[in-house]
């Protein structure tokens, strides 16, 4: 339904639920012919901000696309965007059922819960997933790790400086700019002045050099990383930490893809470092593994060892954050977060991982058979693809692609400059999918 | 289950769970003996905040009561924070479940949906609830009014100033502390230097006299109100649209509780008000009348008329920050909105409002009996009590009504030094659960 004068205006009598719910009265608002500014003057930080979201802005690209070629709309495959596609297997799905229906029962209603998330929610994330090396005092359940990421920034303020991948994710970089953190961004380079780029190239196997980097007061790290597909080892770690610990930093360590690591001895969370206590933050997801990514389910852990250099608790903070800004995860998710733990649970996610990594692989050998370079797609479901400098920029890559075979990918770009002469292919689609893009992208690459 | 050293660190074998999906190798996190403090200075903002969140404040005290008074435990009552009691009828209901299932075939499968919320939601509350009056374009579907607070004032960033009632649902001023619009705050007055405090009394009928008041970039208003349940009339509304463009102010209008309006004539959405959309932004939520104070589920409504003072449409800052630092409302969650909003959703929780107000009569009535003043009540789920002076400040009363009926109240002084000498009951409880409240309350404070 567009918005249409005529409607508002006119649509009377009232509609059923409007009168007797919300009725508007017949005297409405009407809008002025002169454009009236209020006077307050926007946000500062938001005018620095280049462009929109990265996401939303690959959806506008696709959905250009489809206006000037509507015949198209049905050929389509999404590589993009990390979307789960895979129903919800069923033990999960019998928690998130049984969360919905018996809040219509006197005894198993709930209203508000503890905003950092059911008590044995913790319990069992802290038990299950950490063996019990984190308190479920440390863990903070949420709606998922995007959302957490910026009351993370809310609890830092604008008085701290950020270090990230380049390429990374692009909250950390966005969020980061909206709230003051950064000055402007630089036209020629790209990089907002007073962000720490750390650059992660095939070079250093896509791991940060921190060590040779301007010092920062938070180093943002994923691993498995968004978007390389880099899944950094003990080694790496465990420098990071210690640099973190010398330099007084504090690392926020992004672990949302974690369970795809398959490789032994890959660290699955930082805590598994020797005093990573006394410099991490973890944020984690059930988005990826479970299928969560429209359902809304994450944690952030915050050690009680972590403090600020006045001694205040890092975690007593992030608790007043979530506290009174923030009203706790759905209950009914919540209880979906329980079955994802049971032993049936934790089969149902290996079999999606299964699942999604074997449509990486499949994307690994296409990409290698054309003659590409491609990293990542092992421990992670994404594959890092090197482009030849023939396709010109990434953006022209993934507009060439989009228009001779329909497959949505990310340019390496949109995660920072860093990534300029990458694409990023995902690995949640429907294993027909992958392999009718593969198909495709052969043809469209050969 | 505690955090236990020996658990941590000689859990061995590992967990099922840990060592399949994310499991963590033997070589564990060590706590070092000596606390080292991260060379990250606290966020100022933090500092200022007095004391704990206000609702989590009231828990503690319960919890300590009881800890004393163990016995107690089944007699505790509580008409403290307004968290609903009552089911999910059973056509909201269904659609919650719904929302779940689905999820678990392909054809039902859903990841993520738009940050602002699903388009057919948005439509259903702009032509259901405010009869098209506003664009669903200018809907955005949160998980709750409480985090869309927040995001508001990310969005105005540290450059602004606040106006609140006093006194006033606690979010507003704490998320304008937490950004730094504020200075310390006066051990006197108990108010932060920097935000207008526009007392809200019985003599002007709880509406704050802006007129007189000085200038601020942003008022909050919140009618029905919380905590005193005054329900703002036209002629107000009106008066205070008139005077935010005047004065070039933001008005944003908190409607959560705007259902529970049943006297005639008196506006249910600030968008009834002539002009409203070039001042104005309004907060809302399923919460208090559908029973989503657990599932979580609300909505913005940012006018594309309404602009910061260089002609930058508001809404476009706000859905930066819903697509950078949101990921959208649960897709199970906006299924139960888009039930909630059908006719027999609409019925149901009129059925739901009609049994909270009936609560809320039995407590005016209770307390007029016993001779005290009373406000709020009849167009809202709560009471605001006066207190008489020889019960002591607002924290006395409450302490003592817990000592004597272990009855949970909220004291006036909670949400804001004007509070101070009232206390708030709220209707949101089980019937018998407020009669029998109201006979010991009678007894405690005859």
């Amino acid at each position: 339904m567009k918005f249409s004068l005529a409607a508002a205006f006119l649509a009377l009598p009232l509609a059923h639920g409007f009168s007797s719910l919300a009725g508007l009265s017949s005297t409405t608002s009407k809008t002025s012919s002169s454009q009236l500014h209020a006077g307050v003057e926007r946000n500062p930080n938001f005018g620095k901000l280049a462009g929109g979201y990265l996401f939303p802005e690959i959806g506008r690209r696709r959905n250009k696309y489809l206006e000037e070629n509507p015949d198209m709309a049905d050929r389509i495959i999404s590589l993009g965007i990390g979307d789960t596609t895979q129903p919800i297997p069923e033990h999960i799905l019998s928690g998130l059922v049984t969360g919905a229906s018996q809040l219509g029962t006197k005894e198993g209603y709930s209203g508000y819960g503890a905003e950092n998330g059911q008590a044995r929610l913790r319990e069992k994330i802290a038990s299950t997933l950490y063996n019990d090396l984190i308190s479920p005092d440390d863990v903070f359940v949420s709606d998922g790790a995007k959302c957490d990421i910026m009351r993370l920034q809310q609890m830092f303020g604008a008085g701290v400086t950020s270090a990230v991948q380049d390429p990374s994710y692009p909250v950390y970089v966005d969020t980061s700019v909206m709230m003051g953190q950064t000055g402007t961004q630089n036209s020629e380079t790209m990089q907002y002045d007073n962000i720490v780029y750390m650059a992660c190239t095939a070079e250093n196997g896509f791991f940060p050099d921190y060590e040779n980097a301007p010092r920062a007061d938070v180093v943002y790290l994923c691993s498995p990383n968004n978007p390389t597909g880099a899944a950094a080892t003990r080694e790496q770690l465990e420098g990071i930490v210690k640099l973190c610990k010398e330099r007084g930093s504090i690392l926020v360590f992004d672990a949302a893809y974690a369970p795809f690591i398959r490789s032994e001895g890959v660290p699955k969370s930082i805590f598994e470092i020797e005093g990573a206590k006394e410099v991490a933050i973890e944020v984690n997801s059930f988005s990826k593994y479970a299928g969560f990514t429209g359902v809304r389910l994450g944690w952030t852990v915050v050690p009680s060892e972590l403090t600020f250099s006045d001694g205040t608790p890092v975690r007593n903070d992030f608790n007043r954050v979530m506290s009174t800004a923030f009203n706790g995860a759905s209950n009914i998710v919540q209880n979906g977060g329980m079955a994802c733990l049971d032993p049936e649970g934790l089969k149902e996610i290996n079999t999606l991982i299964d699942y999604y990594l074997e449509n990486a692989s499949i994307l690994r050998e296409t990409m290698e058979s054309i003659g590409y370079k491609v990293y990542g797609g092992t421990d992670a479901p994404y594959v890092f693809v090197e482009l030849p400098e023939s396709l010109g920029g990434s953006w022209d890559a993934f507009s060439m692609i989009l228009e001779k075979a329909q497959v949505v990918t990310i340019p390496g770009a949109g995660f920072g400059p860093g990534g300029e002469g990458y694409l990023r292919l995902s690995a949640f689609a429907p294993r027909e999918s992958v392999v009718e893009a593969c198909d495709r992208l052969k043809k469209a690459l050969a």
